[in-house]
């Protein structure tokens, strides 16, 4: 068929150079929407739009968890730092992250990053829709990356929670959504090596960012979290001692959201309105996350004798990450699987973490880093990919993710501190920082 | 026209199998996409998909409801029910669910499930695609059906609040949702007696669900409620003492989002993107919530001296279940009409159920079960359905999900019993049945 | 091209008349379906609905922030009133504010109201379709200007709170909403005066509303506010002594909603699925409700030596307001202007009104109101607008809001007081209007 690609195959790549196509038939913005190709593309662009309006949400997710596994005295600037991340995150990838990510070509490892374009005249945005774009617009393509954007710092900013200096954290998170995300973004989504590996011929396979956006984050979170140090009070004596959050019921909004949101992160990420590919992508999506919930759910029942609540909504966030490296590929039942697996590694993994003393006051590096890990390698294993070319990718990005971030922080670190006075964290950061209390005038407070 | 309908026609019955296509010219899923009747495809599977996510995020809304209007010492119980419930719910729907209530040719009383397909490649999908299904994918269908499945046994955790015990509610929900939902889904939906009533002469009309999902819930829940007992301490001497619940905030919010939802609920039971369909339902649907919420304000103004914030919320919940099964058929101001009356019904029939000591914490058998049955047969007075067919109808599924749930609980009952003792519902079902609090650092707590 | 019209050109007025096609080939809805312009009509349809579901759950935003941002005794007053504004804000628009709104034909400046229809035949839709609306139907016109109208109402709720009688705010709100706003709108959206000024040639300009919806609220609760007074406490002796909100994450959750839906509110007023047109306008809002929330977290930091999240969150409304009339003409670097101008002004502004002893308990005069206005006259800076025409424009509705909002509050006054006695203003509405607390089972109101 000539003009835009109508269909782009079962093995659709998220946000791939992949799929691009050659250029279309007609001349105009205008000629080229009263040909026949141009409803499908209709319907594909708004279905990216609508993607990037879920992914948005997801950061409401993201804030209403943070706020719900913390404690009441720091609400105001966990709320603080999500709103944030999400309007820096978003105008730093305009200003750079998305030139930088999406090159065209490049050395397939590194590009610099360039403001997106300002004029938005027919011509313009037509020359770019055709030649480059698939089925979407250039603008409906820079704004559902850019909502992907801020998420890498906001995972961040879960772990680091409770005890990091405001002022600090903003910086850094900057500096991270801004140049490192494009970067490994790059390798992948953006045409590099990661792409080409193997020739092209066993490339590395991530449909919508188990590993490009959340191992990413993970990864970025457990170096941060390792030169932050632990709250003050969680490791006394040799033993662990639980800072529980103050609200069960904002975190499971939160993550009702963020399962939400990921109708729009993976849905979107097949880039098209193919029927098939967005349906599969809906459906693996789905019974991942509820697989990866009742792992939760159970696991934590056979191994702390109670049902806990925070462990189903983790091991649904676990299942989700799982099956993002291969929402398009792996089959229903395998997708049950690998949410399953999830749901039980996430509750290991934070065991586990806690043993080492490594403080993360949400999970967000078992539920991100590990599951991301795990999601990447299981493309290999059950959704056609080449097991060592996912490990390898997973791998590459984790480990510059990690080594970026512990660089970034450090120097932060060094020259203006990164963790608030034990005075303030004491008292809580919402005062410390902000001058100001989540709860200032809760009536409900004098009953009982 | 050739291929796939384009345009389903004003009586457009929901999920239901009239309307099925004898099948497409292509042979081929990429032949098929090459169509002109690919794009009507590819908008009305869009559509289907998004209003399953839409469906999805009415969990959400229950989950709050019922948090809002019960106290914070059971709102983990609440909340960890809401999400097994969902989590189970699709899980279960896969297994044996989907297959059962949609089983094509059968006795149009009862077929045995079995667990959806496994295999995607272009032929499976484009053959299920082609055959059974008019305008959108096997996965669409499956995602959006199974949605609704949860929705049952969500509808019995309000009414059977801060007193059941947990494990039970557990095994009670799946085998609800699992066995007992597809049957009178299948009545229906699947093409079963009631859709053939009168040989198909006088069927039974239930657009989206007012009998098969709303009334099926509420009545399954009267018959829990009926074997578990009232909260102690609700009816003491005679007397109807309120225990109230601890969050309005959490509560409204569940009831915009369930609003919210109902737009994919009802809007996407037209099972295409049909404009004139689509749109018609959106508007009764919203003018019949609109109404019912003012019908349960002043009539609750007008009963209680007080306007009565959760009347006002059951009162929009009531309105939309009354359309629910007429929203294609019943024209905008008699859906004004039906909302109204069943935003009244619900108060009288919230203090009628309290009158005789059937204690609902949430309202749910009067929302769900009574403005089910209220909806059901306004369709026989203002949808062109037979009126006497609509009350067979939804007189046979309310029967039957009370039979069924009075069984399938009094024998959990029996086994495990169902309700925690009478020390853990003084203390709070958070810390007997999860060790785990709500709110269990809200330092708000220390002002007033 | 035959038929319904494609492509709406890049000046797309939002909700304008100017861009009604003349009709279509087809003689009947089904003819019409059959062809091809069918489907760009029916994605632009679809959109239109779920945009309608978008601006929906912006009640949900603005129950909460309002909620959040005020004291926890005068909760369940708050969220009353905002969940009637939306029930009778969609009513007494079908009742008749739509047809008031949309005359056809008129005067110019004033038009009788009617019911909508209530016939849905295929006929009577196919020609309100194709002879007077373009790429949707009148259903889908109906339901997404019915979402907007009760927004102004809303704006004032959020002013007024915390002392306004509930009965006359009911009241005053119904005649505002049912009467005055669509005047204003017809002066525009409904082809009169300003949509015609010099001719057409130099019309007026307002996409999705920074006047004619934001503005018209903002000076409307200007004038209730005015006649009110301020809160008891709040300015002492010459001073002002904060009167603070209780729940920072309720604030925070609302803004994220609004935000989300933003999308629909602009996206939505395309009035069409067309790609370059709604894109763009996802990235001009986007980009300025993003730049608006640093302009408004800096600002704050700058002169309140703190960062402040209540300025950012308002910066963020600030922002999106701002580009809600120029969504569609101003490009994304200058989008990030319009909304960091916002930002900084908002803030600004809440501290020029609180210095006037005006008291906006959340800032709404400041936000929809000056923002609104800053808004339309960016079109006359960055949007190709004329800018006297922009002055004039928001200035005529500014004003008409104004003084009609303070001749139906002031008659309500005279009539039966707009204010609750000073007892129930300190023992909170929610006890004094509703005989019903907001938390009145809050066990973790018992720790610390």
């Amino acid at each position: 068929m000539s003009g835009l690609a109508f269909f782009a195959g079962t093995h659709v790549m998220a946000q791939d150079v992949d799929k691009l196509t050659e250029g279309a038939v007609a001349e105009t913005y205008e000629g080229f929407m009263a040909t026949p190709a141009a409803d499908f593309f209709t319907i594909s662009n708004l279905w990216i739009l609508i993607a990037a309006g879920l992914v948005f949400i997801m950061h409401l997710g993201f804030s209403t968890v943070e706020t719900g596994l913390t404690q009441s005295k720091n609400t105001v600037n966990i709320l603080f730092k999500n709103v944030f991340i999400v309007c820096m995150g978003v105008l730093v990838y305009a200003l750079w992250g998305f030139n930088a990510m999406y090159p065209g070509d490049f050395n397939g490892f590194f590009a610099a990053g360039s403001p997106i374009a300002n004029a938005f005249a027919d011509a313009d945005v037509f020359a770019n829709m055709t030649s480059e774009y698939a089925d979407y617009t250039y603008w409906a393509d820079f704004i559902f990356q850019a909502m992907f954007a801020a998420t890498a710092a906001t995972i961040v900013s879960g772990a680091v929670a409770e005890r990091v200096k405001l002022s600090s954290f903003m910086i850094y998170a900057t500096i991270l959504v801004c140049f490192i995300y494009p970067i490994t973004g790059s390798w992948e989504w953006g045409g590099g090596w990661l792409n080409n590996f193997g020739g092209g011929e066993k490339e590395f396979i991530d449909f919508a960012g188990s590993s490009l956006v959340h191992a990413f984050g993970g990864y970025a979170a457990l170096a941060a979290v390792l030169l932050l140090g632990a709250r003050k009070g969680k490791y006394v004596g040799g033993k662990i001692k639980p800072i529980l959050g103050h609200s069960m019921p904002l975190a499971t909004i939160g993550v009702f959201m963020l399962f939400f949101g990921w109708f729009g992160f993976n849905g979107g990420s097949v880039l098209s309105a193919d029927p098939q590919a967005v349906s599969l992508v809906f459906v693996t999506t789905t019974l991942a996350g509820c697989a990866g919930g009742l792992g939760g759910m159970f696991t934590s029942w056979a191994l702390l004798k109670k049902p806990d609540l925070s462990m189903g909504l983790n091991g649904i966030l676990a299942g989700l990450v799982g099956i993002t490296a291969g929402a398009d590929t792996i089959a229903p039942w395998s997708a049950v699987l690998v949410g399953l697996i999830a749901g039980i590694i996430v509750v290991f993994s934070v065991l586990f973490f806690d043993k080492l003393k490594i403080d993360d006051p949400v999970g967000a590096i078992s539920v991100h880093g590990i599951c991301g890990n795990f999601g990447t390698i299981a493309v290999g294993i059950w959704g056609g990919g080449f097991f060592l070319s996912q490990l390898i990718g997973t791998v590459a990005v984790s480990a510059f993710a990690f080594i970026c971030s512990f660089i970034i922080f450090g120097i932060v670190k060094a020259i203006m501190g990164v963790r608030v006075s034990e005075e303030e964290e004491f008292g809580g950061l919402d005062v410390g920082e902000h001058g100001q209390e989540a709860y200032p005038d809760f009536a409900g407070a004098t009953k009982g």
